[in-house]
């Protein structure tokens, strides 16, 4: 099967060593972006994968597309022009100190091409999984035109469509992200994520307002149901962190598939990197999902490909198959 | 409110990512110093502060002063002169293996530098808070004389007096410094730390001798109590040190405030850096003291700012006020 | 005497080592400016010296404040706030390998400020010397504003006003940059560096064009006297850069002052860091023009200040006067 | 007393701070061997030692008797010549990242000596202690009969012998290794380690083949009484390692010595480095049978050395009797 | 066009900052083999460049390719298995001082590969360029059948060949290498070095014998001219050294085309990192006659692409056409 | 031929990569000392070599001995005791910039130990060759008493003795310099240096006063012949320095020999790290003396000795015979 993805790739500067931003005297640099992290991962799965983007046409743009092809990732595609691309800041923590962003992602050159000179459907041809994500449509309105032009082109190609939701406050309201993101999800088979996104009753009440951040199987499971019964997705799958520190965290996943939901195991694990764990997610359940894997192991495949990546720098899960495998066959929080 | 400070400043040479003093080829450089801390930890939670000190007039002086300015502390006051700054090389520890401190301090400027030349009340000034420990009076004949004059300035010029007490055994005996610093104790307001101080029963037995390091609530209750009477102070804090190992430690802390103990909740945490831990325990408490923060969340914010300088390299707590609120208002250990 | 500066600062970001910006996997930061570098160098000499600029309200902004205290600059007339700060991206040279330079300087919070709300009188009150420079009018209309208010407030308070005409050629185009730099020559006292102005004979032709990079005494004198003519300049001044390759440098100097031009001496030189030399040039001119230097020690204390500076890593010359004295009455060119 | 051993040593190359072999861009080098890094313990702790090896006649067999000499090893009987140096990449794990080691030792000086040549009477006179291990045994026929040659006249001599099995399944097939070793045994004084090695009943079923990899006391004396009763040691030991994830781990250890089995602590602790643990082990098991140590200290003390060389860089446990002493003393475990 | 080349790939592990292979406690690693830089070099300069190698089947040989890929060489025909890879030690040398090398790269995947089970017509089908260099028959007999195969199928393929003679007397004997080189001659297109090949008069005595390291116009011409009218190249290219000290050398170079020796211009330089600089050449060469430069921009644009690469990291040229022709009209050797 | 040599070691701490005291934030260190640097250069070559001195008994005197041995110095009658190891601080220059140093040397355990409790005689028994320098009795009188009974005890055992003048004006004053070192002059067989010592003419003139620091071959022959008349060495020998920048330099040498004056090559050469360059030429000369070269060749080694020092990082000339021969057959000065 072969994978293409679209979105922004961002430059990551974080200080060394756990140093602040405030007083470091220089940056670790990595390229990564949502859309891009899931290809890298799924290269290095041994997927053959694609990414679609825009960069600035210099040295920058070059270091980023260096990064994807050390990679595996065809990056023939890729549009080199525009002003910039997007940089953030990240401030690692330790401990009780937690993480700190600070973007510089406005005026990308991603975020301001125009789209409409694209021809996705010769674009997307000959591939036959396309991954998006709800970062891209926050970014501009012309973002949201090669969302769309995008999700048609795949669907006319008969092309399976992923959408990770995503959602990210500093980006735009919960409102706006709910109401666009709604409006592609008739046409995604598998969504990764289940906020922002309506689901009302007859009294216009959404179901999942009010929803734990970490709900049990019950409630999870009333909320798959309710998702696939309006929006008919293939399969729906989200993860959920319990933060024990910075440097600890637990994590677990739920997945629906076929009419059913079914729960992974809870891994309980060290953090190196916590950047890109949930693109990891995102790609070991797309890994699984094209080996057809049974449920149960998508479920357990996926979170441990998250897990992973919590133990390796920089955004993306530079491993392979067996080495999750072997981390999915245990269970680090029992062995405490 | 404007703070100062009187101490000495030490250059820390610590082997990069815990290698031994043995077999290091490199050290990296922090400028420390009790007193020091506190001044760079209040000016980062936007305190106005200063420090009075005395540092040789060479590169190595300047850069000490550097450090500080970086910080927003003021440095006017200081004085360059005499033979050199006193060094101490720390091999920091983790897991099992402790850390290891070597100390090269002996002929500082700052410990031979003769302050009968020096007029204390028109140092002092201008400020509301003076801020003093216990490492300055082992020092040197000289320093005693100094922190004699410095007490006695501030409180001519009624500012508030705190004072660390903070005993290093290889400074001076544990006799000699508890009879200076209870010569100092009826002058203090805000004591930090209860040894070495005199607090004799009618018998003659000091009341402190053979209490636990890390005492119950009606223990330190009774202690601080009874010092309260002795000595009338404002107030009175402690920390506990609960040492898992050299990577893992709890603390608590206790407050005596206006007549009632007052003891602070758990954190267990990891440790990055372990120095200063007690000086941003300090700048904590004199940070909420200033601003008239309720006692319990003094002793909270006290013991927060020392968890989470714990989790910054350096020997100072470059954080801001709303960072340790949010930790304040966790619980680290429970969460395990 | 004190001095302010206005102006923009950037984050300089640049591989160590030598290594490329499409290979590197780190960068070391620096915050400079052509402005704040002057600033800087000044300070480092022992002047009173003030930089007023707008920076984000983060930790970017916070960390390049911290540099320029350090340093020992005043930064209180600093306004926090717009959205971004302005970074380069820098490729040092070496050998026959040429400096390469990427910007991504849009959109700072510098440039997009609005400068009308700004009481330019109040703020320059109690100042000596204001230094400006041709990169602030490139920026933005709203820094052309900036520019002229501040012309304006210094003139009615009597102040010394240096101007270096700094034209780069990414920002504007020549001609605009002729155009607006040269209505600001009138109230400009000491100036640095000679393009883009006007300076047209009754033919409208420019005496300045055609002329050599590299001009004879002869040359230079000419057009420095037609400018002074012109312009009523209290001192001109202006370095004349050799490039043997991007390791080794000559750098020589004119002067006009006082109806007559001075030459300095010529210094060949091996070079550490290449950036700030022309902003090292001004500080030992402004300081030597503070200092009542004689005009042929002026020229030559500037010119050795710049030569200086190219030994030292980051944009500013972290030296003192001494040490540039004693390389003045040096010459490393004849030596060889 | 005085302690010679033999072995190859080898230059292991780790990316530094976790980074992936895949994507590192530099290495960290250190020279190890099971055999050596038992010297280099034992010399930190005041032990006499020389070690005996074959090491290529350049820089870089010069570099390791560098770090041999450092450690106040003597180095004199060193063979200079052959190929090459064995190398090993070692990417090392963290949290649920597992370590993974790649050798390239084949056709290395020490594999491809030919030992005829090597008179070891002369060699080993004038010491008091043998180690040997059973990776030498595992490189090549040369080295079986360096090993036979060196036990022959260890026995001649008089000396102590210890062999720690090592048993390598990337060097050798198990049952090779079990029949090979076997023979070494009945002059073996102190083994450590219990596998590979024949131990059958009068069926010829081994006695040990089933056993558990972490066997309770009874198990464990049940196995030492028969294995000392076949070949008469005087002493066996072994550690038991829990595998909490590649960051904490437990270590406990059994001791057979004098018809007894003794138990140590259980020491749960944080890995900053874990190789070399066994060979800490055997360095902290020889010191003490070597200071008559009683038997329940000897198996603590070398469970403790173990321990402690978790938390210190590179192969060897360059650490002081004092400190080992302190850690047996304290139970991290029960701390917790 | 599209270009192949065959060779073996070295991991090149290299102290760092000048330090010495006996002291270093760590190693920059990079990846290069004398064809493979050759077609890194091309891919950056944006011609369609592939590496056939065979690699051992681990990180290593992954890292290996990730770097090719990395910049943009095409590594699909690559072969993994066999034992190891090569590695060599390279100690950088400065001013008096010179470079070391320590190699060891015997036994490697690429000399012990069976290449008579691969199909070269197969593998070299669609290319229009080979490259190949005299290092490879030097490894090992199936080596040289691997290049006799080579040869013979991009001749029946009408493909161009180029050939490096690259000389490396640590491989094999002068004479060998004459011998064996020798018969390749009569296939190649495009010769670069002139060393070891026959080159008899009638006398049976060699016309290069006794020729000068540095010869000049007229002595080099006359071999060209003989070497042409014996093997009937399409070009012949040679650069000669002069080397000042390790930090600076200068480069010239000769090349006979269509008849005629020209000759280069002469760039003295300052050297950051020595090696590859041959290789450079060839690329450069290469570049410029596919591209049909005139025959004296061709000879300069491949002296300037060596002596660009001496002020870049690494083995490879990772630069761009520009920078190479912005280089090859100046002459820094004047300019001095 | 055993040699040995007394001197105090000091800690070397050195910004990297030409960062300045003021703004480094971390040191690379290194062990040196005026003796020391002698003795791990002489070890280097092959000889034989011992160092006696005193250093605290912590882990920074274990280091400085770690280095020693890792060398090949033996270091058995190191004697451990005392407080603390002199440091001093290295700014490191470049091009026009002048290296700077920061002495913290005070209060050394060397300088203050008492020396009457040394047996001399029984130290020095078994040596052929005792080298001292003019830096010990500058540090006390305790040195000057070390000193006295060093060279004594030396004379008793027939031993040859070499002296290094190495006049330190931060140390003491020249007229005390004189006056003590004059007096050790009749016991000296080589002489290293020509100041400061007595060489009055019959008024009380000093025949070297207003000597030129750059003498011709006359002024020195003149200056040589008297200084032999007067204290009748063996050897006299002297480097001469040219500064052309902190990078670059050019050295030649004077021997005074067996009633004769001869002038060594002159090298000029770049920089890597300075210090140490007046010890690697007296270790190359008693290299070359030891051995027996030819005068001129004593002379030729000498200086080719000191000149490969600077381009080898630390105080010491970790090289080999081989290469310093080499060198001292090629001039680079010529070459350029």
């Amino acid at each position: 099967m072969k994978f293409i993805t679209i979105g922004e790739l961002l430059m990551r500067l974080s200080p060394p060593d756990y140093e602040k931003i405030r007083t470091t005297s220089s940056y670790v640099v990595n390229f990564g972006g949502a859309e891009a992290n899931v290809a890298v991962s799924l290269a290095n799965l041994g997927v053959d994968t694609t990414v679609f983007t825009v960069l600035p046409d210099n040295d920058i743009g070059r270091s980023a597309v260096r990064s994807l092809k050390a990679n595996d990732v065809h990056t023939s595609p890729i549009i080199f022009g525009g002003e910039r691309m997007g940089v953030y800041f990240l401030e690692e923590g330790i401990g009780v100190r937690s993480s700190k962003v600070i973007y510089d992602r406005k005026h990308s050159a991603f975020a301001e091409y125009d789209y409409t000179t694209v021809d996705f459907k010769a674009l997307l041809e000959g591939y036959d999984w396309l991954h998006l994500s709800g970062i891209t449509p926050a970014l501009s309105n012309s973002c949201q035109i090669l969302i769309e032009a995008a999700i048609y082109a795949a669907r006319q190609l008969g092309m399976t469509i992923s959408f990770d939701c995503n959602y990210r406050s500093m980006l735009w309201s919960f409102d706006e992200a709910r109401d666009i993101i709604s409006r592609y999800l008739p046409y995604v088979d598998v969504l990764i994520g289940i906020e922002p996104l309506h689901l009302q009753d007859e009294n216009g009440h959404d179901l999942k307002d009010g929803m734990s951040m970490q709900p049990d199987y019950e409630e999870q499971d009333r909320i798959f149901q309710a998702m696939a019964d309006r929006y008919h997705f293939k399969a729906i799958a989200r993860h959920v962190r319990y933060t024990h520190s910075s440097s600890e965290n637990s994590l677990k996943a739920y997945l629906y598939y076929n009419g059913q939901t079914y729960e992974s195991k809870l891994f309980r694990f060290q953090i190196l990197d916590r950047v890109g764990g949930g693109d990891a997610f995102s790609s070991g359940l797309i890994y699984a999902l094209m080996n057809n894997y049974k449920p149960r192991d998508v479920v357990n495949f996926a979170v441990a490909s998250s897990v992973m990546k919590h133990s390796i720098h920089g955004d993306t899960n530079i491993t392979d198959v067996e080495s999750i495998q072997r981390l999915m066959n245990q269970s680090f929080d029992v062995q405490r």
